[in-house]
């Protein structure tokens, strides 16, 4: 991954800045003659459209995407596909003092070390509406993918919000979208809202786990040793604004298990091997096994809030600052379709790659 | 990152099989008129060798590099730099049964599916011994930063044995090559022997966590969006064999933190910006800022143990398989050195982007 | 160069077809601070606009550039910069007949064949059209250049129309704007006047011959051996439609000479090097030496002609083709101005690249 | 293409200098279970081996290739291959003089001004000595070809030496290895062998034009519009030592042809479309029609020659320089094989780039 492009095959250019006119992808290596239409797009973008619920940023956005390029009678030609989003609804008059000195925790340090000047308006491109560009992407990915992996299958929900984690026993794939937060857990969830309240009400945010899972996928993608699938996840998701953290399967945990635990034993089933576990999260030495690919990201709270905290001035003065504005108080929540797309979007790439240099052979077993 | 190149302006391209005559790695795009010697590489690679303490491999491999390319006098020319290790220990009676059965656990049964077959001899290009390569690139990358960044310094340990962490209350750096686990803390180290050396004696094996650290990294250095530093950092990590999660300062841990308590407040030092904490690992929006850049990784248990395990056989019939030879029973032990490596040549490819793009100019605070 | 993407540090990304609703490009990897707005870009595009004379297409566009993203307050921030050209004149009802048969020597086939599907409203994709986006990417690159190697400059001209080319001894610069061919000989110009317009009603089309010379350039610029100044020259300027063949200084003539002619003798001149002649085109070895670096290309003439060629349908029937619409005579007029962007591009590339690398310092002489 | 890698999917990367102790190239992305051997890849490097007749260098080279790595059991398994040829005789004396001054038309002068040092012994890494790893990699290539795309045939010859070009009435494809140059003419070689010889004892040297063209292949390769097969084509000619032009089809002189000559008219063949002429050298749009790739490029004289030429030191004195030493009097002899190289490598990777997001696919005629 380059600066604003990532993929190989599959190579998705992102660009745009919170308060500029308008943001937007390039997709580019798409199949051609794959049904492809903005109606196929714009739900994905309606999940991570802010000003939903309490719980995230009340900016209004429509968030329409219009596809400016690439297709043809519906369907994707084989040349880049332009994605645009307008922006309507940029207050710039909240982001004043911002522009003088640095949310601690907020890019606005670094990008003005390294640039010499930024966009402070909204935080120009380090904020996290370039997002939206890439579920418009991700919804681009997931169209080839229904043509190309029919059984494939994404699913992304929250795991844990501040220090409450879900329920793995109560997990129910059906209410995810039943509640503001992609929670699985309909108990979890409400413990969760009742936080999120009294926290957001105190001018606080806090932090999540994020988990996507793709089932579904073939056995085989992936190019060890550099290109291995979960190598390319991981650089996916912490490219995701805030993201602190990437874990596949086992995760962290996996340090703490035994080899006797940790193998994924092996038998034979109707349709070919079958693994009686998943530590792996469906990735051996960087090539997906058949099993779920499960990946999970740490998102740290959202860095403007509005309890005060010190910091300096573009001009070296020490102050106390606190950002005003229309903020998640939880960023995680809005970050579950983002770690879709960008799941998406990878797979497709090495669903790619893997037929450009093995033509999708599969090794026998039996 | 693509096949076996990784970085984009210093690029490194590992080849080789565990039990072919030879690895190595062509470094490319290095930086002209830096000192450069086979010295000066050989002590990294030596810190990785095998078969140095009972906890690690058998395999006796001198690990002795040749430079083949890219030098004149004594310095570096600006050309591709080959480095060329030979394989001297390759028993590969050892490895009899693996061809005809696949370890649970190992890579064994995706390069089968991927492939179509798969050099079984030691894991081929799957074995862990690929990493002695990027200890090399490594070596090159650590001689270019102390010509170009002369205060840098990289530091990695393992802070983890299975459950058994470290007491960052006893943390002392000096203790770190002291002891055959990289540990910083020797009371740890000391558990950490008799709980390996049980383990090892049981045919089992376990994961650990590694910790790697760059002090002295100028601020600037990251591309956002895609190509952010720590986005390359866990890509980098991640494509080290066994590792299953990174983490970038707090980590997942982040997800449990509110904003107020997240936030690295900022007061003005003698030289500039001065952080009161280090959350974000010294990197915020993809790009460093000046403090420490901390990468942990959580490496998973060696999947060749002693303790048989079912599983099938290329021919699909069913199995239980134990996995004789020698192997490491913590094989975290030797991924410090790995891990160190790769966090200097990612650093030092974007030093070079960084100056490509900016020149290396600095904004100006005060 | 991949893909719609071309570039290594100084990356440009075009996108849209002919008759979509508009055109562009991403311009990624810009350095910062640059004084850059629609004005400094407008008047390159201009150059290059159809409808200009009886001599270029009668298409009328605006080709009024706008810059979505990558600025604040009239500089570049670092980030990418979208450039996004509407297209306003899209008569497609003129293209009916193209859809359903394939115009001999153009894309239309091929297309169709590599994509199942192709858009053949004015050629889709494959349209000179496109070029519009590189000449609006070549102007930010003329901005920056302007800014990092002041006294670089950048001119193309017309040397050859058909079989009749300009005569070196009355070469006047100056010359070069004052007619419709960007012809530096005034009196071929004439002649070509006479020439393309009897084509043009003989429904007939030529081919040309364009120059593009870029002096001031500093020595060093160029990666051997496969990112050779010369190689990534000759991809970008065969990567424009219709071009068949890419020069560097003596070009073709370099075969017939001797090594005693061909050598560029070096004496000192008072600021380092000077060579008594330039077959080397200004690159020896890949590496840009400081002199003139001269490219020179061919273009065919447009395919779309009155005059019938046979052809067949996409049904498979043998046909008799004529290209009514509106179309240029001599395509290598117009592609002049995008020659020069290509030039620009390339050689902004090479100085980030070679900044990165080495960090601009020169080898001594003396 | 990128410092010393080229391809997208088929990543050839090259190292080594002329008289370093080796040379080679990793071939990465090669498909897996093609059969594969040194016996292979010999005869290809034979052909382009120094020594074989007094038109040639007298430097005497067994230039044996090994297989160092990504076979086993005579087959590729999709990892790195690593082709590993030494140098054998590196007289070094030779080149005492060069250390010290800069051959005017070589690239001695622009590798001291970019890398402030060179390897001088031989030309160090400009060498046309690196040529041999292309060809190593060109017969991976072939090897893949042939199991891929078995129709395919690539033939290279000579068409011109000097001012002296074939005569393509007297074409004989069984000719061109029966005389030194490569010739389909034999009576053109006659003439070539006593013009070259004479230049040869004059101490001078000689300039070529060199065709190479690929049979059988088939449509569809090509991926507008920066990775246009003709794009990438020009760049991997222009890449090869001392080359100066890249023509496609009928290159330089489309310039003279009017759009009524030019059009490759179409009609139904046996097996779908037929075209009555090649001008476009087998690609129209930057996608091949399935008709013979026809490229040619001219290679500048060998710059190193007994006559003396005005040059400088690296002192910057003044002098006139002689070349001693063994060197080629017309290098464009031994660039057939290589030219033949490049041919293979840029056909196979756009193969494996269609495969990857077409899948092969063809549209349908008729």
């Amino acid at each position: 991954m380059s600066y604003n492009t990532f993929g190989q095959m599959f190579r998705v250019t992102t660009w745009g800045e919170s308060h500029g006119p308008a943001i937007g992808a390039v997709v580019d290596g798409c199949p051609p003659g794959v049904a492809l239409s903005e109606a196929d797009l714009q739900p994905w973008l309606d999940r991570r459209r802010p000003g939903t619920s309490k719980f995230t940023t009340q900016r209004q956005e429509a968030d329409t995407v219009r596809i400016l390029s690439g297709t043809y009678q519906g369907r994707t030609t084989g040349t880049p596909i332009q994605l645009l989003i307008e922006n309507t609804d940029q207050r710039s008059k909240d982001y004043g003092e911002i522009a003088a000195s640095f949310r601690p925790g907020h890019a606005d340090i670094t990008y003005h070390l390294k640039y010499g000047a930024r966009d402070p308006r909204g935080g120009g491109r380090s904020s996290a509406r370039e997002t939206a560009a890439r579920v418009a992407a991700g919804g681009v990915a997931r169209a080839v993918l229904a043509a190309l992996v029919p059984g494939l299958k994404i699913t992304g929900y929250m795991v844990q919000m501040g220090p409450h984690g879900i329920d793995r026993a109560r997990f129910d794939a059906d209410q995810i979208a039943q509640n503001p937060f992609w929670c699985p857990d309909t108990e979890a969830a409400t413990r969760w809202a009742l936080y999120l309240d009294q926290l957001r009400r105190d001018g606080n945010s806090v932090g999540a786990v994020v988990e996507v899972v793709a089932s579904g996928v073939p056995p085989g993608l992936g190019a060890p040793v550099y290109g291995k699938l979960d190598a390319d996840l991981a650089a996916a998701m912490m490219s995701i604004n805030a993201v602190k953290a990437v874990e596949i399967g086992a995760g962290m945990a996996a340090a703490s298990l035994t080899g006797v635990d940790n193998a994924d034993e092996i038998r034979m089933g109707p349709d070919g091997p079958q693994f009686l576990s998943n530590h792996a999260g469906g990735i051996l030495g960087g090539i997906s096994t058949g099993q779920d690919v499960v990946v999970r990201f740490a998102v740290k709270p959202t860095s403007s809030i509005l309890t005060p905290r010190r910091t300096i001035t573009t001009t070296g003065d020490e102050v106390e600052l606190i950002t005003k504005g229309r903020h998640d108080p939880c960023v995680g929540i809005r970050a579950v379709p983002v770690g879709e797309a960008m799941l998406a979007c990878v797979i497709l790439d090495h669903v790619l790659r893997d037929r450009g240099q093995t033509g999708g052979l599969r090794g026998l077993i039996g």
